[in-house]
């Protein structure tokens, strides 16, 4: 199909803001064999490769936001969300439930949103944030790509922000999770999907 | 992976309510081949199919939630929904943008929802009325299986809902991203994804 | 007290709106010895004089945003609205709920916004609308000024926007509680309870 | 004027929960002669009083909700606050805008809910939490009467919840300001406004 009314986008317009999503300790843990949430292969090393997007942000003023998943100890907010594959997991006891302040690269002052939910925007201040930061392209990085990634990506396009995910970056529960994930990211915006040398450029740009 | 805390839930937990996603006159006109939106093969009969649901939801009781895709013709409302794959749609001044009321069975007093976005949630009142039902299951058909009810079920099971989607009854931009979206719900909450039959019984049940 | 961090602020801060709140048909119905909602003397005329933000606004190319509060007749939205002192209004079938529309000018294309809760924003496209529109400050007119157009200002101030209320084209459930209403809305911004006069000669310039 | 549809409500409805408002250490540090945002006069008196709602609480497994008002200290957050009266506040690097935990008694493991804006729904995940607890009946305590109270006030009640508030463990920015607002809730619901020894023997009851 063509969509004829579809205009040409940069990698980013406007504003940017670097979405950091739920890389916490638990993902460099070596406790891979019993996990709480399934991951695809190469998870970490994917986790890692944000480090490199978080630098540049730095590097040019791009402002740096971490998201944290996060459930109190009592399990009073998981909602439905032990109702599927996912078991109890980041419990706000669990030192892992930390962001993995040291492989990110993680200062004082940095900008630390906590979620109870898949969406960084559900039940959270990242619109105030963002408004206050006057964003308007929001590049993603993190995990899952086909949870919080690809949820999150939904409600910044549904508030009308420029998304961007960089492949390289994110990770999914499973390889075909992950590409399908993307796929649908692009179907909503037309550009969304983007390599990390390329996003670096943008950036430094 | 084993979710050891997951419990066994039925298809119905709770009060249910049926929600009738962008079955619109547009559907059933005959100009499939200059779509605003891809649809996968067999479209038509899926929706058809949800009129079954319909009617054993009025045989039941069970409310029946009309969600209706509509932009204004000035296009103010769009955000970046023209950024992607799908072109104008839905506008308020096209006849075709109306319910499809015929195939469906409407009946004056049904709850109808206009949404603007892809979550039948977003800048909506449908939580509001979903409170005022009392519902905790909600019942998804209708279309796009990998947009709009994605989003809607992930909205919902943000929101704490029970959400069954009938894969019968649901369709999508393509069958790969039919199935891809499926899988995705499945993951959220198992047992998500229900066959029109089983569904029909626990209606009536 | 003084508040050292206060900006001095324009009227009309970058693009403005005019939020005409619940101006609908039953305001000027004959039947005010038997109103579901209580009015302060003089209501009727204060919502006349909205008319003249209403034909500045256009004159100015500044958009109009008209709200309707408007229930379900089978009352599921009401949530605790029959818990105080209004009794049943609005009602979708009721042809005074629609906008009041010989006397305030309203013309084919106008935006409307039904609601079914007290703030412009809950449950509603307002946001929606605002971003498309790209809209920073909002001028309120219509009722009551101390329920919806209170609340509406209250979410607008929370979510950024600057937030006007004209006092000659406001009214409330009573002439205190429409002092204390403006009371709290100057509170929250400096300059935000503004005359008929000065708001004509901002919209022109 | 009579509303003729409006129930008999207890005090408490279904489950509650106990929402503490804003009672931060800067409420009792001794520089009131400097306070960025103003109180009535016995202000720190009604809120130790509160500590007498958190006791009962306790006692009769009523889950207790402490709500915080928090700014990141590069002033990002602020949006329009301020634009009125209010000077810069509760930063997050100023010891005062913690909980204040020994008066109030608080201890580990209790609900803490941060918030950017008046209203403790804004932004936060307080519905997330309420809908965990199942609480049907909101019971309010803490400052100020006239801004946080009042508008976390609204949005309960927009969301359905049966709001109470302590009017002897409320305070405001001026002591004419705190009765207005004791009125405004009491429109929104009859009896919202109740006293100390009466809410004390209903959480006991």
């Amino acid at each position: 199909m063509a969509n004829a009314n579809k205009k040409a986008r940069g990698l980013i317009e406007g504003r940017p803001a670097l979405i950091v999503i739920d890389i916490q300790a638990s993902t460099f843990a070596d406790d891979s064999a019993v996990r709480s949430i399934d991951n695809m292969p190469g998870y970490a090393d994917r986790m890692l490769a944000s480090r490199q997007l978080i630098d540049a942000a730095r590097g040019a003023d791009i402002p740096v936001i971490f998201i944290q998943e996060i459930h109190r100890a009592d399990l009073v907010d998981f909602g439905r969300e032990l109702d599927g594959d996912e078991d109890v997991h980041c419990l706000d006891t669990n030192p892992n439930t930390e962001i993995a302040k040291k492989e990110m690269g993680f200062v004082d002052g940095d900008y630390v949103i906590q979620k109870r939910r898949y969406s960084a925007f559900y039940g959270t201040d990242l619109e105030i944030l963002l408004k206050g930061l006057k964003a308007e392209t929001l590049i993603l990085c993190g995990g899952l790509t086909d949870v919080c990634v690809h949820y999150t990506f939904v409600d910044g396009h549904q508030g009308d922000y420029f998304c961007r995910v960089v492949e390289d970056c994110v990770a999914g529960s499973s390889t075909e999770a992950h590409g399908a994930a993307l796929k649908a990211m692009e179907y909503l915006q037309s550009g969304a999907v983007r390599g990390l040398d390329e996003t670096l450029i943008a950036m430094a740009g």
